[in-house]
């Protein structure tokens, strides 16, 4: 035992990472419209370390989360970070938040007034900062043309998009939701006019990349659009720097 | 806490079902044109207890269990049924059982060869037996009206069937996926043809239902249609004594 | 086919429940120490039919929602079930209301502030209100005993207690949760004081019965535990008229 | 619309990946003592590509997937990455695959026959080919310490251990399960025996990896504790070049 061991420490192979995850915390973010709205966030949390982690540290963490009372924007983000890694004493920290974001829309008197978008903020700090905006954006599409307006179409769930920002500054939420779903809704239209062709992974893949290439404050995104069918589903997959 | 004791006593509050559940279990169920098929079950046993019940004997649920070598058909099911009442001494045994049924369709070279669902065999024993079957269908539309025969179309998930049935008699898992596929498809291309609605979920409850009136084997009933939407789903249910 | 729906008609197998399901909406709830809370809840809303529904008013469960802005207290539940009655001109309405209730626990510096617990409001109304409250309790135990006080004690998932009452007059959701955390303590510190016995569902299921007999405001409760396992779990259900 | 278009083509943000995911099919795989086992897999099949992917090329991967009948081991596995990157002219092949592998444990007459693990096999094929191997463990420990033998135990769900290895050579699944539940027993007991420290994720992460470093045909290896809390989990990683 003892020999294998010393191989094990001659070949380093101690702990890399150690944390904390999926702490169920409630949380306030930054809303375009209403300038904050409380929502519940999924947290993880944890750090790369130098040599052998004290288990008994590990309450630090939540500690640390305690301290922020749930007020969640980019400075406090940027702030649990940097005290994570002193705290921790790391080479790195790591913060990842999962929540739901509700979105007014007050377009129709008989669709619901609020809709969801599952959300997440990714950061970590080793000697610079990194932050990262994740948002998931249902496609619906019509499912029967009908000719007659006014009529109630039945919908179906064609799939999703997964949208991953990498920052450079501030970006909304709201505009971000915005922008895919233009582009879902122009990729749409245009198959409608041609008439001759299916909506493909692919070639939405490329008509939101062309949108988000055009968004400010951001550095280079990565992008899955994906086709739910019933024995399975297909994908497509991009990434770019922008 | 004695005086409580008594009274929980008298109210007769004693445990009322006790089991086992969520067993992973490989086993092989019938298949109409392979004769036997492979899968995999998730597997409750429990019984309703004419008093109190020992916690020691959890262990023969799954003894029973192991003595049928996961051969399920509708004979074993029984057995399983009756020696569950017998060895645990109860009022009512239960047996819960269910699984990926795949269903071999050689339609088109470009498509799986194999379909799979998910089914349960539903069974309970107190003075007599009642055997029940559960198949969920999904419902996949065309998303897009296209008149170009051969291109490809694409498809959405609009939703799904679950069709609840009691077995007065033997029904093959294949005769019912394929009578409820088939009114799905009646009631869709209805919709096409008359060009002015949507395929809502109450026509095609009732569109299923008026099928399965037809099947022998069959003396009851349940249907739930629901359409998966992005913000909520909407749904109908129906239940008919045949 | 027209046979077959005479048939059905005279079976009187329309539908029977219509309506919508899993709605993500902010709500505010009420909260003993902090009066109120912001939590997201998971909605349903159906109804029960006289006679055959028309699809068009699947938007009237949202429009009612969104006329109470997601403030839900036990007076609002009891406002929308009776306007959903009204609107769909229905025999009976329905409605689930799902969500997580955050308690604070001041207890020790190292722990989470806040604790979560997935609870239900379940109500309907026919001729007469029902209005149940569902919580869910994870039964976490001390995995290995030590001796040493102050050490860290490693612990883990035995399993949860889900709890149902049937209210006759309003109930405090913390209430509910100390009593049923008190009852898995006290019975939890009974076992390791006489020392010769392992937790059960049963008599853990007996325990928890115990202390919700006492618990005023209550009709009726039923109650079932389950100890999670590897291979399957165990589980035993109750149910009392108090 | 165009320059924007120009500018992505000029970026290279063309499709990186493309493919099919979760098709349900039913496999055979190597079983040690029973030469093959019948079990159910979750495969994703997808491709880099080195220029724009025409969509109607999708069905490709489930033809391919066809050819095999779901025999699957080290070989067809081989097979069916050659086959895709030569069929879709791809630069690089990738195929996943995830399915319950069960393990008969004939210890004691009241326990279940066969146990289940979650295991998958991840390969890709660039230039050369990179083949791993993932198993899941499930940590189940005795909840309360009781000195009376042969005494049910009341046992809990402490967490699990991923282990993810890059194949040399042929590994066994069932080899590969029991070094790691040895592991896990050599921590546990040595815990029992100095009886002054609790299970810890790091404390187990590194005893683990001590076993599998040991372990022939194997090149690299990643693992990942978790330690499945209430309010939350706690998790340590590793990973090791052997």
């Amino acid at each position: 035992m003892k020999d294998i061991q010393n191989q094990l420490d001659h070949r380093r192979i101690n702990i890399k990472k150690v944390g904390v995850k999926t702490i169920s915390y409630p949380v306030t973010v930054l809303d375009k419209e209403k300038k904050r709205q409380n929502t519940i966030a999924s947290v993880n949390m944890y750090v790369n370390l130098p040599h052998r982690f004290k288990g008994t540290h590990m309450s630090r963490f939540v500690e640390i989360l305690n301290q922020f009372h749930g007020e969640i924007d980019l400075k406090s983000f940027q702030k649990i970070l940097v005290r994570m890694k002193e705290r921790l004493e790391a080479e790195a920290s790591h913060l990842e938040m999962s929540f739901l974001y509700f979105l007014s829309k007050e377009k129709m008197s008989e669709s619901l007034k609020v809709c969801h978008y599952r959300c997440s903020f990714i950061g970590s700090l080793e000697d610079e900062q990194d932050l990262q905006l994740k948002v998931e954006i249902p496609v619906i599409l019509p499912l029967i043309q009908t000719e007659f307006k006014g009529l109630p179409r039945s919908r179906g769930h064609w799939g999703k998009a997964e949208v991953l920002l990498r920052l450079k500054s501030f970006v909304w939420i709201e505009d971000l939701i915005l922008l895919i779903e233009g582009a879902i809704e122009t990729e749409q239209s245009s198959l409608a006019t041609t008439g001759h062709d299916a909506l493909s992974v692919e070639s939405l893949t490329r008509g939101i990349a062309e949108s988000l290439a055009r968004l400010s404050g951001v550095s280079w995104f990565s992008l899955r659009v994906e086709n739910l069918g019933n024995e399975y589903s297909t994908f497509a997959t991009l990434e770019c720097s922008v």
